[in-house]
């Protein structure tokens, strides 16, 4: 097939054109144009819907992304989560041990007089009039007496669960649920959560598998992205390595209906490059070629209704086409902040990083000192540079690099 | 069973002491006396051994922690990452589309010529000589010449596997394999990759699961310590909630040989808390009583060989036990990093912290412009506070809080 002409290459990457414009051809010709990945974050956001809700249970809520309406939480009494005597504070004013005050102990089951003291063990719902619980270190029973032997405060001891509520009810919609948030919803007796489903992901990885002089892309790249799909929380369906044009057309469009599918290799401009003709023919190429490094040779389409993001076979270019463009799909589908998730801080740049004008380029750095060095040169191929990081700095596509010095914002990979 | 003197005391607290003291009974009294949070962790890095290696594939590698070892790494020869021409770089010097210069196509698999040039396609191994790669747009077939349109440099396009082999041997021995850590594993082919075992812990929750006025601890502990064991790479067994001190000592000394057992509930000084009469009964209760709010009822212990924490049933001090003391335990066990998991960042504190002399003290707090802001005072109990946060300040125990304006080390949580 003919290279398009400039026309014919605009109308294919219309953004976020979904009409399927004429695909063209890159194979041993290289890219006439690539996108901005201002524009293909465009796409992903036009073509990536929040999925529908499912209802789990506290103990299984933990990870998972509210919907947004707020879990409906049943109202009651506060309780105690010490151990100790209910009591009015205002009646243990000015106890010491020197001066003890005396309270009457009576039984927990009824309101508290108002010189009054019951027995509570953590966990138990407070008297009517109680507002603090005295711990049995500050307090001393002496027959249907209470030596108060230090005061107590409002509030404390005391579980008000309209706190509970109110801080469930600002939890954000976005943030992944943690463990206290999930621990919450229990306590509070919520028995079923609206949380966004996991989006399943289907994995094509371009074989084959493996020849004695092949690199193992297969191998690299399905752990690359299975180990990435849960980190954004997406199940993955790796599919065996699919070959050829015929082969990755008929993984793209085999039965399962996934809500996206990533295809690993055979994206670029060799002459095997099968993976964007194979999208055309079972689907629509919306996009493909960008202007960032690692990641150019990424793409963007639709195969039965799902979004299809074409990643380089080279690990380190899927990696990053993944990072910076198929995560921000996988998180607006499951609900959560489409941003990059990695933890931001700003370091000064330990050298110098040159970087290709009109690509967005990632490169990788290590913190030394506190400050973020560089752990490879752009043009370094294979995981080396990224494994050797403590996260990626981002440069803008106007800019050839920063000079050593600079301040920047070092996008940091967390453990795990 | 009386309260014992000071020296029994002693006895009972020694650390690390792993000679069985007299079981002290702190129920109705408080306690005595207070161990301090260093001397707590002292126990735990004396009880806690890294678990025995196992062997897993790298595409199950993500998120485990290798044992110190490197993996072995078979070597090889250099590797196109990209498509294009291999090329010695030296030979494209000087080269520009106003002035080709011309080098002789050849067969990709025979050493290269001094002005040769192969085809390659990403992932083949280069031909002996060869050291960059001339991607198609810089390039030109003509019959049996190839004309070079732009100079390309050493290891453009390269992937050396020596590299990769270098950043595998220093990956850090305690920190989780990220994605790219695994997929580099695999791109090398490494087969088979020894990993520390993910510590199995048995979490005991004390009952009863529910009474009409009753707290739902073993609600919110359960998936409390569940998702925060998960955080810390282990795998949770929950047993369904213990009963009373024979049903608590029955639990901790059932057969299964955990790595540790939590016990969340009932290890306070109310009457019914008996789970450190518990663990004295099968065991040993080596420590218990911390200098840390909330969280101050935790004890330490061993049963059956292995460690034991006894956390608070409140769920906001069985949340700051775990993270500051049962937390490291497992990390210690799962061969990670033991400090803290959590991001730290520098903030100015928005509000005072009010804190009591002699206890270390947790203050959750938001960040709030750049600042961060107390969420509820000490005394207020539940987890609100927690759930409204988005991390924690560490008050020292020699300190009675922090001004206003302070600049304070906030622990982040993190997402997930």
């Amino acid at each position: 097939m003919a290279a398009g002409k400039a026309g014919e290459v605009e109308r294919a990457r219309r953004v976020p054109g979904q009409v399927k414009g004429p695909f063209v051809d890159v194979r041993m010709r290289g890219f006439a144009e690539r996108s901005s990945l201002q524009a293909a974050l465009a796409w992903v956001d036009a073509a990536a819907r929040r999925l529908a809700a499912e209802a789990v249970k506290p103990e299984e809520a933990a990870g998972r992304v509210l919907t947004g309406a707020a879990p409906v939480v049943p109202v009651e009494p506060a309780r105690a989560v010490e151990d100790g005597y209910a009591v009015r504070a205002q009646q243990t004013v000015g106890a010491s041990p020197y001066g003890p005050l005396l309270l009457r102990l009576q039984d927990g089951g009824a309101p508290l007089g108002g010189d009054g003291a019951a027995l509570v063990v953590a966990g138990r719902t407070l008297p009517a009039g109680a507002d603090a619980i005295l711990p049995f270190a500050a307090a001393q029973a002496r027959g249907a007496f209470l030596e108060v032997l230090a005061p107590s405060a409002v509030g404390v001891g005391v579980e008000r669960r309209d706190e509970g509520a109110r801080a469930v009810a600002a939890l954000p919609p976005t943030r992944p649920l943690r463990p206290q948030d999930a621990a919450l919803l229990a306590a509070l007796e919520v028995r079923s959560i609206e949380v966004v489903r996991r989006p399943r992901i289907r994995v094509v990885v371009a074989g084959p598998k493996r020849r004695a002089d092949h690199l193992a892309t297969a191998d690299a790249c399905g752990p690359l992205l299975k180990a990435l799909l849960a980190r954004d929380g997406a199940l993955a369906e790796v599919l065996p390595p699919a070959e050829g044009r015929r082969g990755l057309a008929a993984a793209l469009a085999a039965a399962g209906g996934p809500d996206a599918v990533l295809v690993a290799g055979r994206s670029a401009v060799g002459p095997d490059d099968d993976a964007p003709g194979a999208l055309a023919d079972v689907g629509e190429l919306s996009l493909h070629g960008l202007a960032i490094r690692p990641g150019g040779s990424a793409g963007l389409g639709f195969c039965g209704g799902a979004p299809v993001v074409l990643l380089p076979g080279d690990p380190l270019g899927c990696l990053f086409a993944y990072e910076l463009v198929a995560g921000r799909l996988i998180r607006r589908l499951g609900g959560r902040d489409p941003a990059l998730p990695h933890v931001l801080c700003e370091a000064e740049l330990a050298r110098k990083v040159v970087s290709a004008i009109g690509f967005l380029e990632a490169c990788s750095v290590r913190m030394v000192d506190g400050r973020a060095e560089p752990t490879g040169s752009p043009d370094e191929a294979g995981l080396a540079s990224a494994v050797r990081a403590d996260g990626f700095v981002l440069v803008p596509e106007a800019l050839e690099g920063y000079p050593a010095g600079t301040r920047v914002a070092v996008h940091l990979y967390q453990p795990g």
